[in-house]
């Protein structure tokens, strides 16, 4: 089994990855803050290269390949944001990229990954169908596979978000991120509790997609099946690697209702006047909920992107009385 | 007639409103750059208090006023953004707001000046009906009439954006503003000409409302009568105040067509995942359709604000096809 990630290992994916991402924004919003009755201070990954966290994970994987093992190229599964960072990751290594896509993925998310110059192959949309193409794609190519969470180099990418956030605000007495298969999670968790022992790190979640709680409460991972939540980027269930950092990490994890979670993305949206994605809007959803827990305290939130289809809105006309 | 303003003004209209309105962030987008062959650099005043630059000339105004000329409040006319932002300024100076607005005025923007604590009088949608009301809202009440950009003051609180975002990037060829009744365009001329003789400014203007580039070229004022543009923000029609002012600072006004209004905006919001309402995309889809004008420069464009109704987006499912 891999080695849980250390401090050090983020603050080299730091410098690792410098060159390519940028230092995203920490962004206040006094409107937020009178509503959460607490100091809020959002990491706006949304403005992130590729539009989200993921190219901190990819292009630490990715440049961390020796010289031999980069030739063949990499190679993951993904149907969103992990496979378009790790297009333009191996991009900026000039090294291939391959990636297997369930064929009924959106055309946006297929658009994206080929624009970037992956290599797509297209899978059935189960488990099954997305491990045989896999295996296909690595045993023909020798590309080095990449899992979108489930590996140290990526956790140690994403965690460069929170190491930079806790730099630029070093007293914050939570942190809150999203969690779908934990690599965002675990690298936030790894990264806020080295820079401040006393600080408390959240797990925020759908409820119908709750598999890190029900993992956490039953002390073994148990996957969600089929979840279907509006946050499509946390679909996915923790990992081997994943589970016990958060187990360890993690004061706990606070579930959202899908109305909660579309009211905290209008509120970014409206207040803020920045676009993030569902699965973003999850760590504020659970904030106003349980804003009386937490009173006066300064918040840290990771705003993981803002990758939206602007033409599909959950709050267009035709149903614009459900959300107001 | 009123004097016209000087650097001196802008500056100190910055002392005067620091306590009240944010420094909004300067933003940069690879993408946009590379679209532009430029290095675009983007004043953020959709994250400014309010929502839009408005505020910064309304509590200028409001704080310039004597102590005695305060005590019977202010009052105004507008349907936009700087009847919102007096009655915000008017609330923390702890005076009464007089807006006069059109009966038939976005709801949306009535709550929101409702929301502001000011008192709304309203009036028929025409330039007659909004004069009479305001005329006798001033002889009943003794309020001091501030006027949304034919006003020293509010000219001056206007330029304090600019005046920011040369400090923060000194060496601009080029400044890029939108232009309604000039406010905004003559306090940012009159900034980035003191802070730099060389950087040239621009007005940007929708060609359905385009009384400002007609103007120019009359050497007369010649308002635009009832014009249409999704920009609705720059409707108003230049003043004889703000006209001198362009004409001996800006060196052109760029007429933009409501498709590339519609087009530019969209790029902010999926490109810089940001913000902004149609009137501030306008300098930017004058810089796109003329790109091969300046290349390699450095230009700022000023963002004038962010607000927009979430539920009626001009690109929504019904229509998606249009701009895409």
């Amino acid at each position: 089994m891999a080695m849980r990630p250390t401090l050090q290992d983020i603050q080299q994916a730091a410098e690792r990855i410098k060159p390519w991402v940028h230092q995203t924004p920490v962004l206040t919003s006094s409107t937020l803050n009178s509503m959460c009755d607490a100091e809020v201070f959002f990491k706006c990954e949304n403005f992130q290269r590729g539009g989200a966290f993921k190219i901190r994970g990819a292009t630490n994987a990715v440049f961390s390949l020796g010289e031999e093992e980069a030739l063949k190229g990499v190679a993951t599964h993904s149907s969103g944001n992990h496979a378009a960072a790790l297009a333009l990751a191996a991009g900026w290594r000039g090294i291939k990229a391959y990636v297997v896509m369930p064929e009924n993925a959106p055309l946006v998310k297929k658009e994206a990954v080929a624009g970037y110059g992956a290599k797509i192959t297209f899978c059935e949309p189960t488990l099954r169908g997305r491990e045989t193409a896999l295996a296909q794609v690595v045993n023909r190519t020798g590309a080095h596979f990449i899992h979108p969470y489930n590996d140290t180099r990526v956790i140690s990418g994403q965690g460069t978000a929170t190491l930079e956030l806790c730099e630029e605000i070093p007293d914050l007495d939570v942190v809150i991120a999203p969690v779908g298969g934990g690599g965002l999670l675990s690298g936030t968790a790894i990264a806020a509790s080295a820079a401040r022992a006393e600080t408390l790190v959240f797990g925020a979640e759908p409820e119908n997609a709750d598999d890190a709680y029900q993992s956490l409460k039953a002390g073994k991972i148990i996957p969600s099946e089929n979840p279907e939540t509006i946050a499509d980027g946390l679909l996915t269930s923790l990992g081997d690697l994943t589970f016990p950092i958060i187990q360890a990490l993690v004061r706990d994890i606070v579930r959202v209702s899908e109305e909660d979670i579309l009211r905290a993305m209008r509120l970014i949206w409206e207040r803020m006047k920045i676009i993030v994605e569902p699965s973003s809007a999850v760590p504020l959803g659970a904030l106003v909920a349980h804003r009386q827990a937490l009173p006066g305290q300064r918040i840290g939130i990771i705003l993981s992107g803002g990758n939206v289809d602007l033409s599909t809105l959950p709050w267009d006309r035709k149903n614009r009385m459900m959300h107001e």
